[in-house]
């Protein structure tokens, strides 16, 4: 038989992998869980594609800001589009990744969803990761795209729960990670409905309606999928309570932590990364049954291939 | 080839139906829609089951108050707790869908997600319709879960989108309507993350998340789904919204209205309902370009045969 999972090269990650998949898909064993039970989350941002040097959100919300800017020059004295404006780092890592989102809810606000996702799959289509020179969607993690296809062919529905904001991700989860735009858990403004030309619009508010991060995570799993996932995948301690959610019901159960270990093929951090930390999740994975996926050891490929 | 809709009459409904998904899957036609963008939303009281003599949520937070009566005698003389209890339908009625779903959501308060589930489903498989002396899920109409079987065989995505209880609903979706649970959208109250046990819980609060009514469905649709749907099916005013948001997006577009005019079968009601009147939906179906579907013209049968 061929290899599910290429990308991943033989050790206990992948071993842990393919027998949790065997266990749950194997009909009448002691193990087995119903497809519609068979439910995934993975988180974003540092899971399945590139969180660094800042989250996509971060790039994508300082274009607009400069568009807006164009049209009120005072908007660059104000925070926190001050630090977007000047690239103030320091400032930007401490607003943190809720103040990234809040950042690009407020200069999204008054878009209708329409226009908001045409203008997200234009940005997206151009939009490079000034580290990497790459498409910020060429940065999607190769392994995680293998693996959520391999979950998909064995029954299992693949969900998104993410900090960043939903529309974004939503603007190209289908095409890249195969993830409908209904399986989409993120942070989102609040909306209200227009009246355009006979057309019925719902139009963005500055307003927050949720920030996706931590124990939120599990508020909006139960809300958007209202199950339980057998599986979890996150990066930092923002999915140390999804992942635990997952790990701590009845039945087989998987939660798996990336370590981004891998400094020549793509960054090496946990604990000193201000934006999405990881530590707690990391300290406590042994203790908690997290099976912890080093990007260098475990993964054969980071990126997908550079188009031919 | 099979009648795929054997429970709907000949007829104009039942035609237009047919023809717009003919048009929506023809490869290369005019009117092809990708099988991602046929998305399906339905109401569910009074769209997919019976709503009367009241909705069912009442019957199922009556029950669980005259339990919690039982430990807090005082409950039967606060409102809205008291007209509940006894069975007051005057002041039921003047507390509309949304003071429903209010003191279900206050009965249930303190429960955890999944001892929830197991009480609701325990709940269904007994509770019964008062007036029609079947269980409340015998009372889902049998032409709607044929379309909706019919849509899907076609490539939809089926979704419901209510004003009942969220968690409620998805006791019973997959089973009798065949729409995943991640597939509701309706009500809901906020929830906490609690840990019992060394277990994640998520707990029930009193507060209320969502009243998903009006123009809500469609900020809840957006949220939820992402996707304007292309087919939206409503009987009240309450759909109102959700079907111009359907109906009034680019391309083939379907909004299909029940009459409820089958005092035979069911029951015959629409402007002088309080709890969900159907009025300005009706008066402006010819302009808006809703198919108004008539329960006893169009429907061949209305609820599934009993159990043999």
């Amino acid at each position: 038989m061929q290899d599910p999972l290429p990308a991943w090269r033989d050790g206990e990650a992948k071993a842990a992998i393919v027998d949790f998949v065997r266990r749950v898909c194997e009909a009448g064993g002691a193990d087995f869980v119903r497809p519609e039970d068979r439910v995934a989350t993975f988180d974003n941002d540092g899971t399945l594609w590139c969180e660094q040097p800042l989250q996509t959100q971060f790039y994508f919300g300082r274009e607009r800001l400069e568009a807006l800017v164009a049209q009120d020059p005072t908007l660059k004295k104000r925070q926190p589009f001050k630090a977007y404006y000047e690239h103030d780092l320091d400032t930007i890592k401490d607003l943190g990744k809720r103040g990234l989102f809040e950042v690009a809810a407020a200069v999204h606000a008054g878009m209708t969803e329409d226009a908001f996702d045409a203008h997200a799959r234009d940005w997206l289509a151009h939009g490079k990761n000034p580290k990497l020179g790459r498409r910020f969607t060429d940065l999607i993690y190769r392994p995680q795209v293998e693996l959520l296809a391999y979950l998909r062919a064995n029954g299992f529905k693949t969900f998104i729960v993410s900090g960043g904001g939903i529309d974004l991700i939503r603007a190209f989860s289908e095409e890249r990670y195969g993830v409908p735009r209904d399986q989409v858990v993120g942070s989102s403004v609040r909306t209200r409905v227009a009246e355009e030309g006979g057309r019925i619009e719902l139009v963005k508010l500055a307003e927050l309606g949720t920030f996706d991060d931590r124990e939120v995570k599990v508020e909006n799993i139960a809300l958007h999928i209202g199950r339980r996932p057998i599986l979890a995948f996150g990066n930092s301690d923002g999915d140390l309570a999804m992942m635990r959610y997952a790990n701590t019901g009845p039945g087989p159960r998987l939660a798996l932590l990336l370590h981004h270990d891998d400094a020549d093929r793509e960054f090496a951090y946990d604990r000193e990364f201000r934006l999405s930390p990881l530590a707690g999740a990391l300290d406590r994975a042994g203790e908690l049954g997290f099976v912890v996926v080093s990007m260098s050891r475990d993964w054969a490929a980071v990126f997908p291939e550079p188009d031919a």
